[in-house]
């Protein structure tokens, strides 16, 4: 049975809507994932999280592994339970956050030796070591162990990250297959095509990839500093070359502005740390663009912080509230900013299904992008 | 029009149970306030205090004239509405804040001279000055700037402490008889007493306060640092000259043993940071005691947090969980810990009124007391 349904296509953009199907749920493409790294989204409940709504998250195998550790997270019988959520879970496999641990890792044939953040110990990843992690996890979606390069790295680090992760997408899927779910429910797995910005490379890595023959693909890699024509370069050529009929997962990305006109180009799934991290630092997204609440002009202002009926907490508050709630460093002006812009993110998302279903998407996107950027 | 009606009285104890009665609302006696030094209760929002249930939460006059200022309190239409808070108000004078700040500040007979925590910049406090900003803020209950020695103050402090305290009063009093409230609601002021634990110069504070008839009396200069035995027996010897029928109102007391012995005692009203800041310090209060939630052994449990029912987001995630949250510093943890703490605190005191009420409550404080001593 297809774990993906597709609805309705655009006939004048790659966009599409479908339904992705989990055993703890369904979910209408496209979407976006709220990040919960160590199991909880940044000052959030999981019931908040539920009521945005979204009913997925995603969080990450690497943080997962250092704390609370594979252990505690089996005794708790996964990490659903542990954090006491129902809804769906996609983990990221943490390869990209062990390459981010520059000077503190080492990558052979076999697997990764890193250092962890937290205390310096030494650990070993392997392709196989991650399917099982994500087996104690527990999560619905499991993405395989890939080699991210660095922004700033050169075709010979591309062409030897793609390597490695077509070889080590083998052998995770084949592990994947040898072994089973802990906790009685069926889980998915996505091997993620690497190859930066060249597009022979991605067209070799998707092919090695695919001939895994997975539930869904992800396309990593990229929104590491790159140009984002660059990156949607990318991305409208993998449209080409990915199987039409499976879920098209973009890693990491991206700004209002990215997640719209990745749908433009094929894409179904998104996570990124901007929604909650941006709000941590006091950035707010509204239909108009951004603002920074902390600026001096929001003291006085008793405006609602958006006049969109998409949040609720944000019509309760004023700017001006908000602005004294970070000025005092209060936790709660935290907690309303990362809600409001997780709400508008969810929203967004909404809206852009709504109007690939109506046939307007493209006619929406452009005028979408001109409120947005002219901010 | 009497702002406080007493139902019962134990004939046991000096406890007894009423109603406190403002224009946003009336409370159940005794009870305690969560507070909210900046118009945020830390972690939570003013929809989660209702829920606790609490229908008071206190505010500070200090922190509030620091930031945002009377001008956008003001502007705001008052504190209520600057924090979408409906229930009732009461703001602490900024007396104790203000002899914090060590070697910032400087008494004469007109008022006190500070620098802001801040930014270090200088500012007059008169009894009239702190009327008006409680004008300004809209509070239902203000308090008067009083003269707070700290816990390690002599004689001599003390009595300066309580002339300069009476004289402010009558001041006090005279300004709020010939002001009003800016937004058309009734506000209630209330003295407080000084003169440390010299009972001869508590009973001459209270007798010099009591001329000015007020609504309410409060209690200060306590839980300064002097012994638990020393605070009660100021408790204990100014119930017996207060007047009966007003509310006392302990200030900044205290401990879940403090409240109920201080309720034998006669006291109505009470506010302290304990329940707030230790949970973000992670200490969990329970009918059994307290716990550390970052102590080792919580990492592998997965009981929920507390077992009684007074609190549901406790029952909704285990210690294990709660534990993780602090281990890796998610403010989630923080959020969790303050929520369960304050419905402690809330439970707490209406087992207190409740026991009064069926005439059980001495035989109950004692269970009470060893229960919660033993852990």
């Amino acid at each position: 049975m297809s774990i993906f349904t597709i609805n309705h296509r655009s006939n004048k953009s790659q966009a599409r809507i479908g339904v992705l199907k989990t055993e703890h749920g369904e979910i209408n493409t496209p979407f976006f994932m709220p990040i919960a790294t160590y199991g909880a989204v940044k000052t959030q409940s999981s019931e908040e999280i539920k009521n945005l709504p979204s009913n997925i998250l995603l969080s990450n195998t690497y943080h997962l592994y250092i704390r609370p550790g594979t252990k505690i997270l089996e005794k708790a019988g996964g990490l659903h339970n542990f954090m006491n959520w129902n809804g769906i879970i996609l983990t990221d496999s943490g390869g990209y956050q062990v390459y981010s641990l520059e000077g503190m890792r080492k990558i052979d044939s076999d697997g990764v030796t890193f250092q962890s953040h937290l205390d310096g110990s030494k650990h070993y990843f392997t392709p196989e070591k991650v399917v099982d992690i994500q087996r104690s996890i527990g999560s619905d979606i499991m993405m395989m162990l890939d080699v991210c390069p660095p922004g700033n790295a050169n075709q010979k680090e591309w062409i030897d990250a793609l390597h490695h992760t077509t070889n080590w997408a083998k052998r995770a899927k084949k592990h994947f297959d040898q072994t089973k779910s802990l906790y009685g429910y069926h889980q998915i797995i996505s091997p993620i095509v690497q190859g930066g910005t060249d597009l022979k490379l991605r067209q070799q890595s998707a092919s090695e990839l695919m001939e895994l023959n997975c539930d869904m693909y992800a396309i990593g890699g990229l929104a590491v500093g790159e140009p984002k024509e660059e990156m949607l370069k990318v991305v409208n050529y993998l449209d080409s070359i990915l199987p039409k009929d499976k879920p098209r997962y973009l890693m990491g990305v991206g700004t209002p502005a990215d997640l719209v006109e990745s749908v433009l180009n094929g894409v179904d799934m998104f996570d990124c740390v901007i929604p909650t991290r941006n709000a941590r630092n006091s950035q707010l997204f509204s239909f108009d663009g951004k603002i920074n609440i902390r600026n001096a002009k929001y003291a006085h202002d008793f405006s609602p912080i958006d006049k969109n009926n998409f949040s609720p907490i944000s019509n309760q508050y004023s700017k001006a509230y908000l602005h004294h709630l970070f000025k005092t460093n209060e936790i709660l002006g935290l907690r309303i900013a990362t809600e409001h812009n997780l709400k508008f993110y969810i929203h967004l998302m909404k809206l852009i299904r709504d109007n690939i279903q109506s046939d307007n998407f493209e006619v929406w996107t452009k005028k979408f992008l001109k409120r947005y950027n002219n901010e």
